[in-house]
């Protein structure tokens, strides 16, 4: 069985839980949380020197870090996981934008907002980070504008990965209605059998 | 035959000329740079809606963004995409490692070092880039210091997605002494059949 490493409030985190749902895999997690250092320590450096969550490990004990390739491991056999190499490439390009272009301006502006990075500068970073996660929407909007999904028609560990950090966007200071079909999009994940929202994923991964 | 819109000045793009050229796959490549906003016309925009390089064209007219994705189809049928699951998973967590620990740190500095970016605040902005990058490249030192390759004991794109931005370290104000296995491996990526340096890449794929 995997076993998954991480907290749930890190919606990189989330993305893992909200896969393994989706496919009704048994799984075992191991709530671990960066507070207060936990993924500092020895130990941890031992299972992802990086020191960063979420991990994946194995059902054979081999750690894979990054939940991009964490979340390839658990759908590769999956409709997740679409047939065509082409459409395999269209996935990879939407969750690596994710990562690069989307995740570094959203999930850390939402981080700022919410108190759970403190910074001294943190007005000033907000503002640099808000025409970059713009952009971002605006990719995402003009491509779903005339596709239901982000590739090949149907959902894949794309519209996994986007949408953690998507729906939680007007929390990190941006007006999703100037994006109405990301609005329609992320209602259509939600409503995919399995679907279970961030604070269902908390509740149910985080030690009382 | 597939076509690549990108300029080498860009370790992403000139990632995909050294796979293609360790592939010795046939290919056209339009010569196409962000100076002057080349990648923020609409022409180009139609092409890649979020105005960015490296871009892939596949012999069907269809465009895959994300220098990742890219070096995922050009190499999905060699020798560098391994064929076990959980080597495939390995190598797309150093691909997400580089795109999102990585390069953000290593090839910014380098980009500010070199002129490529003006900033007002450089100094200010290289002394926040700093921690991260040296931790990139410690986490690939202690990888390297017991693996010649990053995944499983063989070249693999993830040493091709790896090479750029860590060849141009030094430019970019890192000490690459402090990384005796690091230098290893680059030299390593050096001695590969097909090998192509990028003041090559770029003699080849820039017009005069």
């Amino acid at each position: 069985m995997v076993r998954i490493y991480g907290d749930c409030l890190s919606g990189n985190c989330y993305k893992l839980k909200l896969v393994l749902e989706l496919l009704g895999t048994p799984h075992v997690w191991k709530f671990t949380t960066w507070k207060n250092g936990g993924t500092h320590t020895d130990a941890f450096r031992a299972i992802n020197p990086a020191g960063k969550v979420p991990v994946l490990e194995t059902s054979k004990g081999e750690m894979i870090p990054e939940s991009g390739a964490a979340l390839y491991y658990l759908a590769r056999d999956s409709h997740l996981w679409p047939q065509r190499e082409v459409d395999r490439a269209q996935v990879l390009r939407w969750m690596f934008f994710e990562q690069y272009s989307h995740e570094p301006n959203i999930a850390v502006s939402h981080s700022i907002l919410t108190g759970i990075y403190s910074l001294d500068n943190a007005e000033e970073r907000l503002a640099a980070l808000k025409p970059e996660g713009e952009e971002a929407l605006a990719t995402m909007e003009q491509h779903l504008a005339s596709n239901d999904w982000l590739v090949a028609g149907a959902p894949t560990i794309a519209d996994i990965a986007l949408y953690p950090y998507t729906s939680k966007a007007a929390v990190a200071g941006f007006e999703l209605e100037a994006y109405p079909a990301v609005v329609a999009w992320l209602g259509r994940v939600e409503r995919l059998l399995g679907f279970i929202s961030s604070d269902e994923a908390i509740a149910q991964t985080t030690p009382e």
